[in-house]
């Protein structure tokens, strides 16, 4: 295993400290756990928005905080999830008055850390609401939705949600907007080979030579099958034809189209990607109305990418739009 | 070779298609050539700012389009320097009566190339200058410092010069900015292993499962030497300590501290980085006052970072600060 690391075990907390050093203008850390806060939480009158999960997806999770998206995130060891205390001292640190809405991908980990945070939250007097994401194409068919996973479509939960809260928007309605995101919010990722979890010194799985992974998640979870490998422009067509089909995806939609790399992939290629993403969802009707191109939720150094479409309405279009400042993502981009 | 591409002949055209559409609300591109221009140039009474070279290094050169930094980028093939006629298409598209400084890294062809292009806008009344870093130590010693490629400190120059002439400053007043900065700024660079040009196939250079190049170039070019690989914090205690004794930096010094990933490396392990370059910096009495950690300048898909010192007075020192919103890069970061 080749990797500029010191200790697997101390790798986050080192990693947190050095977060906090970079970014010292936007956040602070908890007392006493590995959560990190926005730095002038917590605002009264609006409603926290707490994220999480297991590390090694950066920008994801604390890259993302600031204003206009999350207010805290509870930090996890390597793809782990965060345990109940971390989310709880999140919790506290951004409890407005206004309630706390967790916002989080479908891991049973994380599902079940969450709640038990949301218990203990609401045993001291905190109103606690959640949105899981779900926007993970492969696994499940589109009757079973709320069984898959989420992955980078999270974003755009967090991205309209927060904007939601910003705008002083209450629990309920900023639930009500990363529900919507998520059910508009579709994606499916492929890569050329897999990642190693330092811990493990193990790659996540095996490819050939002329083999891709298709329907990967973003802890390198093996996909929904392997395929030979094709030029971009094939690979993301089908792609994005698998994610308009899921929706589906109607002649006439404007959406949201994002290409995230998933570590290890060069931007230029991402780029390559959008083009062809952009086409096929054009030459059925779809109108590309917000385009963001670069790693968002990466899996450590995987080469890999995701296509996510997003449907819009006005509400949620204006919320993306909206203005974001969070440590390592700004909008306008 | 396992990467998501078509054509590699036909990459970078396609990469400059997608660019502009994602990025439409900041640049354009020019009429005959492969170079992008901001979207409002000329600017009246404003320097432009020129750079350019191969593609592959994404966000450089292009992703520094944008207020406060460069006003065009002339874009050459993978690792290959753009053609003349890009370079003054470049100038002619930004030049707002005031003269168009080039900032360069020192690479042989990008330096000829521009200076054929110099020439040629000087045949039509335009007035040129430029200023050519070179801040990666390998290779060269202290003495011989004109001799050394430019590689990410290039970005401080971009940064301070960029944000001079959005001032309204002169075009010998930019490039002294320019000529100043590079003079304050260090870098050394390591690898993990290599990348492959997707024209040629076939990695840069070969490594053993526990060696690294140690003074890597950012197109893969071998380093200085192989070194055995060592904990992140060993390894950047020494490039830092390299960066400082080679300008030399004092006891009392005010610095910018980059780390910049060649492209494969996770985030996570930049932000080890930092923190040890950070450490050992300020154990020598630096005192670390703008903190930037990210990709700013790759290799395609190569694994591996940098580390990068600039040493600050007043005056560079508010010009790095200085607003900038250009398409892959923000101040505030």
């Amino acid at each position: 295993m080749k990797k500029f690391i010191n200790d697997p075990y101390q790798m986050v907390d080192e990693m947190v400290e050095a977060f906090i050093q970079v970014h010292s203008d936007k956040v602070k850390k908890a007392a006493d756990t590995r959560a990190i806060v926005r730095k002038d939480a917590p605002k009264k009158g609006k409603v926290g928005i707490v994220s999480g999960g297991g590390s090694g997806h950066k920008p994801a999770f604390v890259g993302f905080i600031g204003q206009g998206m999350l207010d805290a995130v509870a930090v996890g060891e390597i793809f782990t999830s965060p345990p109940p205390n971390a989310v709880l001292e999140a919790v506290e640190a951004v409890d407005g008055g206004k309630g706390v809405l967790f916002l989080l991908g479908n891991y049973a980990g994380d599902v079940m850390n969450f709640e038990l945070a949301a218990q203990l939250a609401k045993a001291r007097g905190i109103e606690v609401a959640q949105s899981i994401s779900t926007d993970d194409i492969s696994g499940f068919p589109p009757q079973q939705a709320h069984m898959r996973r989420g992955v980078v479509g999270s974003m755009f939960c967090w991205k309209a949600a927060g904007a939601k809260a910003e705008a002083g928007g209450s629990l309920a309605e900023c639930k009500e907007v990363a529900d919507r995101m998520n059910r508009n919010t579709r994606s499916i990722g492929v890569a050329l080979g897999p990642c190693t979890i330092p811990a493990k010194g193990a790659p996540t799985f095996e490819l050939q030579d002329d083999e891709i992974e298709y329907g990967v998640g973003h802890h390198g979870e093996p996909g929904m099958r392997k395929d030979k490998l094709d030029t971009v422009d094939n690979l993301t067509a089908q792609m994005t034809k698998d994610v308009i089909a899921d929706l589906p995806f109607r002649n006439g939609d404007r959406a949201a189209l994002m290409i995230n790399g998933l570590g290890g992939t060069p931007a230029i290629e991402l780029y390559l990607a959008y083009r062809k993403a952009r086409q096929t969802a054009e030459s059925l009707g779809i109108s590309v109305e917000i385009s963001l191109v670069g790693q968002y939720f990466t899996a450590l150094e995987m080469a890999g990418y995701s296509v996510t479409l997003a449907k819009l309405d006005e509400g949620l279009e204006n919320l993306l739009r909206a203005p974001a400042d969070t440590c390592m993502f700004k909008m306008p981009a």
